[in-house]
């Protein structure tokens, strides 16, 4: 294990935030009629952050600068750089929100709390977008921005991480990748570094495409780059407590689904997309069952709506009719938004039917495709779990028969089926232990009954945000104890890294030399 | 697919359950008092059920009795019989209930309907024990003498389908099990035929045995028989509302875990130490880890129950204070009822702390030995995947090593792995898939909440009896929609016969000739 190069390059990602805050801070200033006086007055913990997180950074860097023989960055140092870069990040992320209550805001605000700040922080860089807060509107804009910003980062991040450098984790074989697949064709293999910048480029391209489109639906600028900053990484912050709610506009509710449907798209479709290979979307099976799972569960949802009768409440509490067209519309737009793990809402699903509610419930658990900065099981390892347990039917009555199981055209082997039958079932027991735990840790709170925790948990490690009941759309998560709340940091923060980048950390043979 | 044959072997043991009913029939009358005209219209019912299973087994055999030219009983013929028996004996089972019902019971009374007379068959013959009676005393002895009976031969059924017949669904490997693995030192396989001989007289003579056991602790002949049928096939029906908390005996108590705790072990292990190999139970890694599991479990319970200070209620409405005797007792009892699915009670354990709660349904999930009587995943399964999973971590960073995974001292392939862990995934999507179906089923009904859905669900596919909350060790089934009890019905048959023996039925290639 080289713990210098990680050392050096967690020292870099953290001065990158530095530089950032400086940004956001002279940002802060040129867009506001103070003198500069006063703006440092007004916005001191942002470059008290900046200061703070220059000095983390350099001293990294400083302990890591010796150099080793080998210093290539492996499979064991990328993930320790992930796992950590988030843990840490997340405690930097903090510091602006607790520093801005301390110097400006009521005593009672929540973000006194450092445990309430790291919440925020976590559940923004882990693109979970649970919310403390229950009046947003209160924070300054830098602060709005700032969440929005840690969103888009740790979506960023993700998608680096799990395309360009750790394809392996993504669904438990690099052939699924079309990254890796599509250049074997024509004979070049790109590096890690170039896979990494064409990522980049392309996420900052969608966003840019959607800041615009956002423009010219009525957003204010500001609103439209906080609002695809959490779209883009499937994060769900909002500037609003309505949330995309509060716009009441079909047209950007619209707007906004599109871009989930994006967003949860694995970029190295695009990538192969770019390469003039367009029928790779379509030919891709994951992208089609996707596809397929929303319009299925926008269906049942919708029918489950219009059957029940009951009037729909937007998360304005505007109670309509359910007509086919609001039905329509705010299914769609809560299917899209819980499976791709966005979480971003325009009505209180907390009073759907319960069809509808389990519908919702098992799609947060689905997620959304490999590659991309959605979270949950992702649809390919749901689908070759689907296979394997079929599999396993035929197996009781035929022991010898081998079928292979196909993806597209390329046949997967026992170890690929155990790593995704494996992720499936992982991730349904840190679900279920997440809820059980929160349940013991709030036993003296009786309105945290196991519809809250079962849906918080999931929430958290599938990085959604909402929940139902006392986590629904409207709800936020002030309300639990610190020691729930750190829990489910580790929950958001496990789900985000695919579990196993973050428990790795804890086998002996990890940290072993040889 | 030889469906003659099929139906030939189903018809004989139609025909034993109409033996079996005249038997009934003679030893009612043999122990009244009533001259035999009054015995006859006291017990109609019987030789009735008795004259229609004789009809029906022999219309079966009559139906079966072509034979081909290769009769031998393949893996698919006995999957198909397997599945069929026991849901045609569910049938035929309820009858009594339901005749009786009909000529001699008042008009409110439960069994008037159908579906509630197959719900109790069912629930006997997979050695369930939910029942739908809540005054089970009302019953007269014939009939209590018949759901004791339906739950010895269930269990006989599955020890001998899954050890003898059908080894390879018992654990996803042959070599799992003692029986197969035994011989194979000496050289001599024994034939199905002789190893299902000697499970069924180690069965009959474990029964024995608790028959005189409880008999010398005080209960009468009739209970003794009855209760040791329930308990050798991890069943759990009493003769009492208040279960085995009715005889409020701390010796009955001990008699019942130490023969819950056989019942649920691998008669494989039995039949190995019969051959002088003692130490082959203990060197079991399954017996191991299923014994640490129930002393883990009855620690934590105990813990928690004289941690909290509330106080203890048995199940005949006695409070007691929570002291270090009768916190053991009741933990120990309800521990090794629920995983072993017998559902014996001595406590109404719904007013247990949560955590006590929560360790008592992940147990009920685990569930006890492979080639037992008891239900759920099994202990073996549970361990393969979980050494799964822990493979899957260092596969993280370690992508190329290769690390045998050994039972004891035979390694396991892929395919194993598979199995297991599939079938762990599986349980749990059939018992979320059941908890969903039974919240829609019951959506008029505000008293059925969350909990009392998930645990009647998984209280029912692993064959346990009572849940909790609305289905909790003082409930019954009786306030279901016929729907719900029909569900649940079919979740007890398929967790009885392990997912696939009834799932393959609806698999096409099942059906296919070759």
């Amino acid at each position: 294990m080289n713990l210098h190069l990680v050392l050096r390059q967690l020292g870099s990602l953290i001065l990158v935030l530095s530089v950032t805050l400086v940004a956001i801070f002279i940002g802060a200033y040129g867009l506001g009629d103070e003198p500069f006086g006063d703006s440092l007055s007004t916005h001191r913990y942002i470059l008290e952050t900046a200061g703070i997180s220059a000095l983390i950074g350099v001293v990294c860097i400083l302990i890591g600068r010796k150099k080793q023989t080998s210093d290539s960055m492996g499979r064991r140092e990328a993930l320790l750089l992930g796992s950590s870069s988030y843990v840490v990040g997340s405690f930097i992320a903090a510091l602006p929100f607790w520093l801005w209550a301390k110097e400006s805001a009521s005593e009672d605000h929540p973000f006194q709390s450092g445990v309430n700040c790291l919440f925020e922080a976590t559940s923004g860089l882990t693109t979970t977008g649970a919310t403390i807060l229950a009046d947003i509107s209160l924070l300054p804009d830098p602060l709005l921005f700032w969440r929005a910003l840690l969103q888009w980062l740790g979506g960023l991040g993700i998608i680096v991480l799990f395309v360009a450098v750790l394809p392996m984790l993504g669904s438990g074989g690099r052939k699924l990748f079309k990254v890796e697949a599509a250049p074997g064709q024509s004979g070049v293999k790109p590096s890690i570094k170039e896979t990494a910048r064409i990522l980049w480029i392309m996420y900052v391209c969608f966003t840019a495409i959607q800041i615009v489109t956002y423009k010219f639906a009525g957003m204010t600028w500001f609103d439209s780059v906080c609002h695809s900053f959490a779209t883009l990484a499937t994060g769900g912050y909002s500037n609003h407590a309505a949330s995309i709610g509060a716009y009441n506009s079909h047209l950007i509710d619209i707007i906004t689904i599109v871009f989930m449907v994006l967003a949860a798209t694995n970029f190295g479709l695009y990538f192969a997309a770019l390469q003039g290979r367009l029928k790779v979307i379509w030919e891709d099976p994951e992208f089609r069952y996707y596809i397929a799972l929303l319009v299925i569960g926008s269906i049942i949802v919708t029918a489950s709506l219009m059957g029940s009768g009951q009037p729909l409440v937007t998360t304005t509490g505007v109670a309509t009719a359910p007509t086919a067209g609001e039905a329509i519309t705010q299914s769609v737009f809560t299917v899209v938004s819980q499976q791709t793990g966005t979480g971003f809402s325009v009505s209180n699903f907390d009073t759907w039917p319960f069809v509808a509610k389990a519908v919702i419930v098992f799609l947060m658990f689905v997620g959304g495709c490999s590659g991309s900065t959605a979270c949950g099981v992702k649809v390919i390892r749901i689908w070759i779990a689907i296979k394997v347990l079929l599999d396993q039917l035929e197996r009781a009555f035929r022991p010898h028969v081998v079928r292979p199981l196909k993806i597209g055209k390329s046949s997967i082997d026992d170890g690929v089926k155990l790593a995704a039958i494996s992720y499936v079932l992982g991730l349904f027991i840190i679900f279920t232990f997440g809820a059980g735990a929160l349940m013991v840790l709030e036993s003296g709170n009786p309105s945290c009954d196991i519809t809250t925790a079962a849906t918080a948990s999931l929430s958290s490690v599938c990085t959604v945000g909402p929940g139902l009941a006392k986590v629904g759309a409207l709800e936020n998560f002030n309300w639990f104890t610190d020691a729930s709340k750190i829990l489910m940091c580790v929950l958001m923060t496990m789900g985000r890294l695919e579990i196993f980048a973050v428990l790795v950390l804890f086998s002996p043979r990890f940290w072993r030399s040889t």
